[in-house]
Parts: C-alpha cells; structure tokens; sequence
C-alpha cells in the first residue's frame, strides 16, 4: 500500500485489518477530523457504509444490526461531543453484550486541553461501558507503528466479540491533512504497510474465540444432572439470549428437556419462544415451550431444581416466583456474570449455554430420572391452555369498551401471531416488551424478535429496529410507544438513507402509558403533567417528513391493516390509539380471568 | 416538614436546599426512578418546572438557560440510559463553563451490576466532564444524613457557579416506594429536617462567591499598566464571553481603551460588539469597537502589546494574527485557564477581568502612555469602512448569480442589523457562527449573541436556543443550517411545551456547506455522500408536527419576512435555500476584494 500522506496511510491501514479481520460494516456520520477513517471504509470493497447524520441515531443502527447478526458494527464520528451521542447506545451494548466496535477521531495530542475548538476529553468517554479502549498515536509511516496500528486494530475487533461480547472504543487523533491530499515526504515511497513475515494470509494476528466451546468439567456437568434427575419438577428458564438469538441450539435446549421432563419457560427474547423447534416441543410428552407464565406462574407449584440462561427474565411475575421457590437454581453463562437483580441462582456455571445443556443431556441417566415430571409438565399445558383461551375470549368478547377502545395487549398478540415466516420483530421498552412477553404466543415460525434489554432504555428504538433490519432480507416489524417514537424520531431518516423497509406499529396513548401501572397516578398533580406527559403530536407529519406512510386504525381494523402492510412494499406507519389506563385495567382483568380458572 | 415516607422526605429535602441556594429552573424528563425528585420540583413555587421528553433536547435547553442567564439550571432525569443523553450537553457545559446542576435518579446499590433492569454506572458517567460529582446515600430519616444531604446539596449548586462555573453531577439513589405513599416508620412523626442551630435563614450553608471579585496583585497590575503605557500598538481583544455575556462590564474596557488608545476587537459571542456601550466608543477619537477583522486583521501591522479575555476567538485570522504577531499578550482568566489553541498568550493572569481591567486603569499614567497609537486606531478605522462597505456593495451590486441565489453572509448581516432592540440571537456552529463573525456589524443595541462554542458540536442547537429564549422576555432569533436542524429536530417540542416563541432561520443548502471549504471537497467520492450528505429533507413537515408556521423565502425577499416575523407572535420558520459551495466561493471573492482595496 502506498498512500499520498499519513494520515491516508493510517486510515486505510487500519480498515483494511478491520475487514481482514471480517467486519462488514460501519455506520458514519460526517465530520471532519474523522475523514481518513471515513474515505478508507468508502472506497473499501467489503464494507458496508451506513451514513446517519445524528451520531446517536447512528449508534443505535450500528447496535440493532450487531444484535441482529451477532457480528461486530464499526461506528465512526468526528472529534467533540459527536462522540458523546454514542454513549446512550453503548451503554446499551456493554449491558447486552453486543460487539459494537467505537472509532471517534480526534485532534492531535498537542490540541487537548488547549481552548482548541470541538476537542474534549475523548480517551476515557465512556468510562466503564467498554470493554477495552485505547488512545492510538498519531499517524506515522514507521514500521513498528503500523505494526501497532494493526494489532491495535485486530485485538479492538477481536475484544468485541470475546466473552463476553460488547463494545470496544479506539481514540484516533489525526493531524491535517486529513484528506488524501499529496504531501511530499510524509510517506517514503518504498514504505509498506503489508509487513512481511506473516506466513499466512488473513488479518495480522488473530484469536480464535469464535469456535472454540467453554465446556464446564465433568464434575460440574455430573453435579447438574444429578441434580436434574432427583427433581420431580424440573425447569429450564430461557431468558433474553446474548446476540445473536441463536446462540444456543434449540436441540440441545430440548434434548434435555426431554430426557429430565423439563418445561422450557421461554422469554419472548430468548430465541427460543419461536421457531421451528417448537414442532419438535409439540409433539413430545417429555417438554414444552410456554410463554404465557407471566400470568400463571405463581399460581403453578415451584420447581425443585431450575436451569436458566440467558438475561434475566422480561417477566417480573416470573422472576419472583423463581426467587421464592426454595429450591436450587443453575445459571450458566459463558462470561461467568451474575445477571440477576432478584439474586436466586445458587450455582453460577461459567460455560456457553449450549455447551453445557449438551453435556449434561450426554450425562443423565434415563433411569434415574425421577418419573414425576410428567403431572409437573401437564401443570403448565393445562394453566398455558387456559392462558391462551383466555386471552382470545376477552380480546374477542371483552365488554363493549374493549371492542371499541381495544387492548394493548391483544394489538401484541396479533403483531406476533400474524407475523409472516421468517421476520423480524423489534418491540421497544416499556409497555410494548411486556405485552409481547405476555401475549406473544409460542409459534413454530422462525421470528426474530429482539428489544433493548441492556439499559431498556426508550432511546434509540427505531434505530436499532431499522438496523436489525438491514442485516437480512426478513419483513421487519418495529412495535414502539409514542414517547419511543419521538425520542428517536430522528432514526427515521435511514429508512430512505440505508434502505430499510418497515411496517412499523405505533401505539400511541399520548404519553407515558406505563405511568399508569405505577401508584404515582393517584398522584395528580404533577401525574399528568410530568410523569404521562400528553404532547399531543400527530405523527402524520414524521411521515411526510421521512416519506413513508401513516395510517391511523382503529384495533378492530388492525389485523388487516397489519397483514397488509406486511404485504406492502415500502414503508408504513400503523398509529392505533388507546386509552392507557383502561387497557391497564384490561390487562389486570385478564389475569385475574385466568387465575380465576386455573383455581 | 413532615413526609410519607422517607423518598418523599429526601426529594423535598435536597429541592428545598437548592430552592434556597437560589435555584430558580429545573428540566425534567419523565421517568419512574426520578419521581422523588419530580414531585419535588413540581410542588415547589419558586422553581419553574420545564417538562422535555427527549433528555439529549432538555439538557440543551437547560445549558441555553444557563448560557443566557448564568445561573444555575438543574436537569433530572431517571435512571439508566436517559443519563447518558445528557452527556453532549454536560462536555459542552464544562468548556463554556455553564452552570448546570444534574440529577440523576439511581436505583439503590443493592441492584447495581446486578442485572437489574434500567441499571447502569451512572456514578462517574460523565468522567473529567464535570467540576463535582457525588453519589448520595439513599434516603434515611436520621439527623446526620439530612445534614449531609443539605450540604451536600447547597455544595453542588454552588460548585456550579465558582470559578471556573460548569456542570455538577449528582447521583441521586432511591428505594421504593418513589411515590408520596404513606409508609408507617419510615420517617418518624417528629422527625424534623429544618435543622436547629443555624443563627440565620437561607440556605443550609453558603460560600460568598457571586460578589467576591478575583483581582490580581499591584505588581501585576503595574506590569501590564507599563507595557500598555510603552506601546504604539496596544489592542484589546474581547473573545467569546463566560456566562452571562455581561460579565465584563463594557465600561471597564473602554475606560483602559481610551486611556491607552487601543482598539477593541470584540468576537460576536464576546457581550462586546453589541449594546449601548457603542455609543460611547463611536464618540471616542481613542478607540472603537470593530468587529470587520476576521476579512483584514492578517493585512494590519502587528499589535506590540495585546490584553485579550474570554475564550479563543471565533475567527481563525483572528488567531493566526496574534499567534504570528511578535509581542506580549496577557491573557486574563478568571479560573486560571489557558484557553488558546494557538499557543500564542505569554502572560496568563488569574483574574476576573472586569477587575483586572479597571485596576489597569487606575494604574496607567495618562502622560506615560504612547501617542502613536492614534495612527494605529485609524488603520483599523479605515479597515473596517472598507470591510462593511464592500459587504453591502456586494450584497447590493454582485454578480447576477449572487442576487438570485443569495449569500449565507448577507444573511447573517440582515440578522444582526435588523434584529430588534433588544434581542437574543442564537447562531449554530459550523458556517453561521463564522459568517455571524464576519459579517454581524457592530450596533449599539442589546443584543445578546449566543452559540455553543464550548465543543463547537451541531448537537442541541434548537433546544439551546429555546432555552435561552426561555429565560427573558427579548424575541429570540435562532440561525441555523439545515443538518444542525435535523439534529435536535426533538427539541422543538419546546416551542409548545415550554411556550418559547422564536424567528428560526434556516440556512437550507441540503446537507453540511461547510465541507466546501476542507480540501476534502475535491474527493468525490466520496465527498458528496459521506460529507457533503444531501438530505432532501423538507422542513415543512416540522412545522406541522410542532405546530410552526414554515416559509420558504428568497435571499431577496428575506429581511422583508424577517421583520414580518419579529413582529409577529408565535414562532416561525424561515428557510432560505442557498447553495453552499457557490456561497463559499463568494466569501472568498468578497475578502479579496476588501484585500485589494486596503492595498
């Protein structure tokens, strides 16, 4: 490579690792310090240039295709508080683990600290949300200095992806100038970047992480099954997965399930509530998959031994029923956290998922297992039965109210339940995840639905959603509230810059519906004012301004309207109204109709 | 105070103190963990309670307040990422030292790094960025704790305001319930947070920063009174001011200009170019107040003594004159910063400058005092005649192409000539500060010039605007290119919800003009996709979301409108379309030609 200045030279030298080392793509928002880095991922063959204009935005479309594909996404922005706006978004990696890969240029050594216009402190911006940052030298054409260069470049990709998975930021000072502008002798023409003496060809050192298995010892895996085949009401508790959704094998999750006579609870985020696993879970009498535990779970008896993986649960109800069982509780994880705020598990297995369910499903004895798994299991067919039955009758004969006014919930129900085969479904926080959580029914359809469950944030949701989407071909779905919408309404110009399409769902209450779920209601003033906060906005006009369409529909016409949006080209814009506190006391009616009967 | 339980006790506690220590605003975005605080605000009279959706928008708007007042604002929001958006504005807030207050609400230590949702490290969020930050305890009805939460309270506003003033961070925990809830024992009846033992009202305690004034010592003075005696070129340079923009008093400056006949370059954010004081100035035959230099100060001979205050100034000529100009430069900071990327100050005084100015004064001996500098002030005399009268025979009599299509610097002069008396006119980083430099004719209204110029980022321009709209009766004019728009797009929801009405100019030219004038501009591509970024976005569809009327107006037809709109309630949006390369090119054309007239 030879290059008209160093900090070309820099800049392509360092992108030309990050896709030695397989990154496909990057997200760039326009500035000048950043330049160098930005012209070597223009003109680079195998990368992918989302540009965003807003950084925070961009962020947030870098996360939603890195949790979609499980694949580190590069981020570029210019010096100053450019870089600022990532943090909301990294924060949201760091917590779920998502490999985001930061590069903020920057102004030279000499301009920090100095009154030097847009310079701030860039080294440490995000203090512990990252897993590795580094402060690169300014550009020099020096052999041992893009020996570091791409070291640097390689191990900041590779660190995004190790357990576990999450973000890495790199600081990039560079000194004008920054474009690809000849400068004599600032690169020796016989200067090379491709060091020799590598003896392969691909990125300049590698890891191997990506296939290797972190098994637990025999020891542990004997202890497990065990442990597993004493216990008459068994449990695996699938929570949000780490990307991608697929990180662990439906197989293995049902093998053991099988062989222990498991239930598999099943988080609408684990990768495990869809797919076509579920025909498998279906026709045996060993397991099943249930998603409607939220409303029955602490009515069923606790479970004598659980194994869980995954984040902690999306339902609240769940997470306390596991805590108030006395029994003792596996958590695996493959970077040995403690993900659980409600402190239950008793054994924490540092190994992945996956390997592990395998392990012990090779180490249970199948005639040591205790054969009271069988009335456990049909406990949970017979409260999700109910659960579901329930659900259709209200959302269909509820009072003339809920005909009229219509159910949150039930717009969740039909979100999922009508999603076409294969799609992808990004719910935003707040009311929407818990209603697909709890309304969402088990399909054998293969549907990725993800949220931002790291910080559960209600930033950045359209961004993330619209860069989910980019990484496949699937229909894409984005659910949100109104207060999500606006807060990231910017997000919504990578429709048309980045190419997405999306049926996007708007349920809009005017504010914050959860509010209503919180005592603070009986508390009006300040409820209205500062906590449900009406803005009374007509999102119509988002469409106008984003070119995509805007339907207002009644919950009656959803479904339709739904179905055919799915079968529209482009992009469409679904508002339905609701009255949040009525559609609260619906869904409080709803489960008390369904523990009404399970009694 | 009596409260329900020990949350509410703690709210009310820490917003009383702060009521007492003379807050007076505080934006709030709504959340669940915040609601102690929220409460608390709401209910008190003396604060004004400014509700923003988006927490990235209120920040700003709370830094514009600040900005325009300099005092203190308080921001709060709830836990999580909501935090993390307030990050752009809090870097801003530290380099142009604003004083903002924020609170984050925290969930309690037992559930951080625990998995718990919407929990993250928000103790050090914000790094070097902020002068204080502390972590309260959570809320306990215990004498000793009150005692540190009201000092610690009146600590952290105070902190906000000395020198240098910026922002202050504290991390506020709390543990359900978060509502105003009776809780029996959580606070005892007679418990009794009005501490005994004080001897007087107001706040818990206090330091007497705001009328103690920094002066240097009489060997100091005398040092800069003596070489300002001995010069022939002695210049006076006022940069961008630290809040308010009144902070230097214009009478200090020019009682020492005309004492020892210098010249004022007075930087358009320096509270010096603009207001009655030019009266004065205009009378003297011993100093003026110039504000042409950006285009001639490079075609000027050398200053041989300098006395510059406030931030690097806006124009690069500006500073690379003084850099290259062979002289002593005393640099009068308040905080004993060294503010000057160009490394150019030799004498850096610790001293408010007001102070310092009017003690230089007294020092100077009239009959001491060089009289070359009357030829000195007639050069910039002259420079400055020639600068504005080539402007207006430019704008009046260019080209055809530059009737028709405009130029952004005429523009920025309608702006400022014809804005009312008095005004406060924002103008957004990148090209409309600098042509508001070059072209904003000194004028001896009250006009109070603001931009974000701490990180110089196209971040929360709108909500800043408003911000400082929000805290005077004055017409507010916001001058904005079209990206920086598109970015804080949210923050015009505060038209309505905090019932700001604004004159918003908008520099249409599709995109970021200002990579015209980087050498980047000859790259393309990938010039026009990853910098120049068209867009394509039509502003109308704003005004109808937030509720604005929109016009679209002709370079010619613009000062007309521009009137039409100060003189009319509400807000409105004028978008001027310009193309920016063509518009840069005539920027250079106009300096030539004031150039060749000086020679």
């Amino acid at each position: 490579m030879t290059a008209p200045n160093r900090a070309t030279l820099w800049g392509e030298t360092l992108v030309e690792e990050l896709a030695a080392g397989g990154l496909e793509a990057v997200c760039i928002s326009p500035g000048s310090r950043s330049t160098p880095l930005t012209v070597a991922f223009a003109k680079h063959p195998d990368i992918t240039v989302y540009s965003h204009l807003d950084e925070r935005s961009g962020a947030f479309f870098a996360l939603g295709r890195a949790r979609r594909t499980g694949e580190p996404t590069a981020l570029v922005c210019t010096s100053g508080t450019a870089a600022a706006n990532f943090h909301p978004a990294v924060i949201e990696a760091n917590q779920a683990r998502i490999p985001l890969l930061v590069l903020t240029a920057d102004r030279p050594p000499e301009l920090r600290d100095s009154g030097a216009n847009q310079t701030i402190d860039q080294v440490s911006l995000y203090g512990d949300a990252v897993r590795w940052h580094a402060d690169l030298p300014v550009p020099e054409a020096d052999e041992r200095a893009v020996r570091m260069l791409r070291t640097t470049a390689a191990r900041a990709l590779e660190r995004t992806t190790t357990r576990p998975p999450g973000p890495v930021h790199l600081n990039c000072p560079f000194r004008k100038p920054l474009e690809p502008t000849p400068v004599p002798d600032s690169v020796p023409e016989t200067f090379e970047t491709t060091l020799a003496g590598r003896g392969r060809d691909g990125p300049f050192v590698t890891r191997t992480p990506d296939d290797a298995r972190l098994e637990a010892g025999p020891k542990t895996v004997r202890e497990v099954a065990a442990a597993l085949e004493s216990a008459t009401r068994p449990l695996l508790v699938a929570g949000p997965a780490d990307p991608p959704v697929t990180s662990v094998d439906p197989d293995f999750v049902l093998d053991l399930a099988e062989a222990v006579g498991a239930p598999l609870l099943a988080d609408p985020l684990s990768g495990l509530r869809f797919g076509p696993h579920l025909e498998r879970a279906r026709e045996s009498d060993r397991t099943g998959v249930f998603g409607g535990y939220d409303t029955y779970a602490e009515s069923v008896a606790d479970p004598d031994v659980v194994v869980r993986w995954g984040a902690s649960p999306t339902s609240k109800s769940l997470r306390n029923w596991l805590r108030d069982g006395d029994c003792r509780q596996f958590l695996l994880d493959p970077a040995g956290e403690w993900r659980e705020a409600t402190f239950t598990a008793t054994d924490l297995i540092t190994a992945d998922p996956g390997a592990m369910l395998e392990g012990v499903t090779a180490a249970v004895d199948p005639n040591t297992v205790d054969p009271g798994g069988i009335d456990w299991l049909e406990a949970f067919e017979t409260a999700e039965t109910h659960h579901w039955q329930v659900c259709t009758d209200y959302w269909n004969h509820g009072d003339d109210r809920a005909t009229a006014d219509g159910l949150e919930g039930a717009l969740l129900a039909t979100v999922i339940e009508r999603a076409p085969d294969p799609a992808t479904i990004f719910v935003s926080n707040s009311m929407s995840i818990r209603d697909a959580d709890r309304f969402g029914r088990p399909r054998s359809a293969d549907l990725t639905v993800l949220a931002n469950r790291g910080a559960s944030g209600i930033d950045g949701i359209p961004s993330t959603a619209l860069g989910a989407g980019s990484a496949t071909d699937d229909p894409l779905v984005l659910v949100t509230g109104d207060l999500a919408l606006y807060h990231d309404s910017n997000g919504l110009l990578a429709l048309e810059r980045c190419g997405v399409d999306a049926t996007i769902v708007v349920l809009d209450n005017d504010g914050g519906g959860i509010f209503h779920l919180l005592p603070i209601e009986s508390f009006d003033p300040p409820f209205t004012d500062q906590f449900k906060t009406p803005h009374g906005l007509e999102f119509d006009a988002l469409g106008d301004l984003y070119s995509f369409d805007v339907s207002h529909v009644t919950p009656d016409a959803f479904p339709a309207a739904y179905e055919a949006s799915l079968e529209t080209p482009g992009t469409q814009l679904l508002s339905v109204s609701f009255d949040a506190e009525y559609s609260h006391r619906q869904r409080e009616a709803l489960e008390e109709a369904v523990l009404e009967r399970l009694e």
